[in-house]
């Protein structure tokens, strides 16, 4: 039996992997959903090779062009706009693949969480956000949940959902970034080609800048603390620069559990392609006995605060997770755009928690609203 | 629920640790059976702290003191002998820890497996000299057979049996033991006392002349073939000398799980006394903070050849698999005993290899014939 399976957000980083593996294995996918935000060259030609029912162009400002390119293949119906991609999130599918960019892909991912038997979730932002509501809409529609990060994805395959109670703690690793060992002074006044540069993995432009500021792992405790109901004291992030180990799941027997590989994000995604099983891929392979060494440190909270903060947000609540995700998003934008420097992504993502720390939110609505209050008051902040 | 439990062996390092958890956790466990072969005083000490049905002293000419020892605990039954502890192991329990040392663990072992619902079993002889004969009779009675070795343990932790197709390489750890980095000569010339010294773990001396000669490694790929039904070719061994991974499983999608602890037998023999569940335990932990660095370097086989004779014994089959284990055990008897040096261990094991490569054996008759008759050979060949 094939799996049928959607991608949304196929033309990025995440999408490209995900269909390079369905490619490798076409007697075992049939590909019936492919969505993209404006890349409607490389989504059309996803559409020639993978023949999926219906494409999504979420900008639909590109839809003319796309339906002409596609003018020779009928049997593709083409959407396009937001709303769309809402309704291609309904369709039924055995696994929805969520691979939009940032705090955009909630939406639709909350309607596949409803229509999929499994949705492997790529971008951290709709758990950081909504993690609630995102992991109980999940639970009451029977969805499973497959964490694609590698990190959240490494806690996955070995974490004993019977046994959570013996778990005693989660430990996420980071590499440390590209500004690893710098002095703070230097890491203030890095440029986005500097911070771009991960010294492992080939990753976003953005995902990529909050590795060089440890946002990304920040986001990561949170989005643990979601997927897996654990306690934010009890997740923990350790440096280990060679990106090697992905994370590791403490018992309280002394066990403790890893997953490794290298740092090539074709594993956890063909591992949630092929959950419960396991496909065989062509990626990049770990070779043990060449390991050498693994290396440990601690993180220097005093110089990279993100993860500090994390545990001060899911301590405040879903108020402060949410002012913590889009004064980041739109900080990472400006520094991206060069309008700010390094320093002052710390300095907005700090001004917004302080300022929404405690917000209470209730419903899609209002983390919507909040999220959408915090960019505005984010972008005031920059341009003051 | 209190878990019946029964140890044999329970006087050596594995029953004693095993023994320490449950007093720990007396709420947990109820002990029906200890045996010990010769210490006497200890056996007497942990009836009367643990009040099992029955102990039994396999060396018999120890009966009368214990019995007079005990003779204020009527509650206790007392058994000698051979034949008394084949009677022992046939009592029915949760869980049987089989901790005998060497080959004559083997035949209680066969017996605990029927009135047994798990054996752990934590001497890796009988697995080496009659693996077949022993997985079948597990199968058959329904037994689950947990691994207390620490490398065993880990692979069982991290081994999906759904998956087993999916498995594409176990790989052991080994510490490279006291005599890593040394020069052949000086460890040919190496005596009982430098053998025994381990740098990780704290052991018997007969198995910790083995860590030293990498014998124990190479009959723990012996028991990775049994115990997870994997043919030889894909079971490999990595030297790392902090012993913190316990070893790993490579999948064919890139994933490798591993076990990680401090190197403290009470997380293993915690994972089997608790499973499928995981107990609380005071052991050593692991401080992934405080890793600082694993390293990790290949098997140097042109100077430690036991691991390359594991995988030729395992192509010959059982016969060459017992004749390596009995000359072993023989040898190193010997070695402690000052009666020959370190690399005679090696000579007697290649030769008893070569001589019995190719015998068959169909029965636990076989088998102990064969055992027997390897032995006297060793013995023979020493005396030369």
């Amino acid at each position: 039996m094939k799996k049928t399976i959607s991608v949304f957000g196929s033309t990025g980083s995440i999408g490209r992997s995900t269909l390079d593996l369905i490619a490798h294995n076409p007697d075992d996918f049939t590909v019936r959903v492919l969505t993209a935000g404006k890349n409607l060259e490389l989504l059309a030609a996803q559409a020639v090779q993978f023949k999926p029912e219906l494409i999504v162009l979420a900008d639909d400002t590109g839809y003319a062009q796309l339906c002409d390119v596609l003018s020779s293949h009928e049997d593709i119906k083409i959407t396009a706009g937001r709303q769309a991609l809402l309704d291609a999130a309904l369709l039924e599918v055995d696994l929805c693949v969520g691979a939009i960019m940032g705090f955009a892909g909630l939406e639709p991912l909350l309607n596949a969480i409803k229509s999929s038997k499994a949705v492997a979730i790529a971008n951290k932002e709709p758990l950081v956000a909504a993690g609630r509501l995102f992991m109980e809409t999940a639970a009451k529609a029977g969805c499973q949940i497959l964490p694609t990060d590698s990190e959240h994805n490494a806690i996955f395959q070995v974490f004993e959902p019977e046994n959570k109670a013996s778990i005693s703690r989660l430990v996420l690793t980071a590499s440390g970034g590209p500004f690893r060992g710098w002095a703070r002074d230097d890491i203030m006044a890095a440029t986005p080609a500097q911070a771009v540069k991960h010294p492992n993995w080939s990753m976003g432009a953005k995902i990529s800048v909050d590795s060089a500021s440890l946002m990304n792992k920040a986001l990561e405790v949170i989005e643990a603390h979601h997927l897996f109901a654990m306690p934010e004291e009890k997740i923990d992030v350790v440096v280990h620069p060679e990106s090697i180990i992905h994370s590791f799941v403490e018992y309280q027997d002394g066990s403790v559990l890893a997953q490794l590989g290298a740092p090539d994000m074709r594993t956890p995604i063909a591992y949630c392609l092929a959950w419960p099983q396991r496909m065989e891929t062509s990626g990049e392979r770990l070779d043990i006995s060449k390991l050498s060494t693994l290396s440990f440190e601690n993180v220097r909270d005093d110089v990279f605060p993100p993860i500090k903060w994390a545990h001060e947000a899911l301590r405040s609540g879903q108020g402060a997770c949410i002012a913590l995700n889009a004064a980041n998003e739109v900080a990472v934008a400006h520094f991206l755009n060069k309008d700010i420097g390094f320093a002052k992504i710390y300095t907005i993502v700090e001004r917004m928690l302080e300022t929404y720390s405690g917000r209470e939110v209730h419903s899609l609505a209002d983390i919507i609203s909040l999220d959408k209050e915090v960019r505005i008051a984010s972008g005031n902040f920059i341009n003051l």
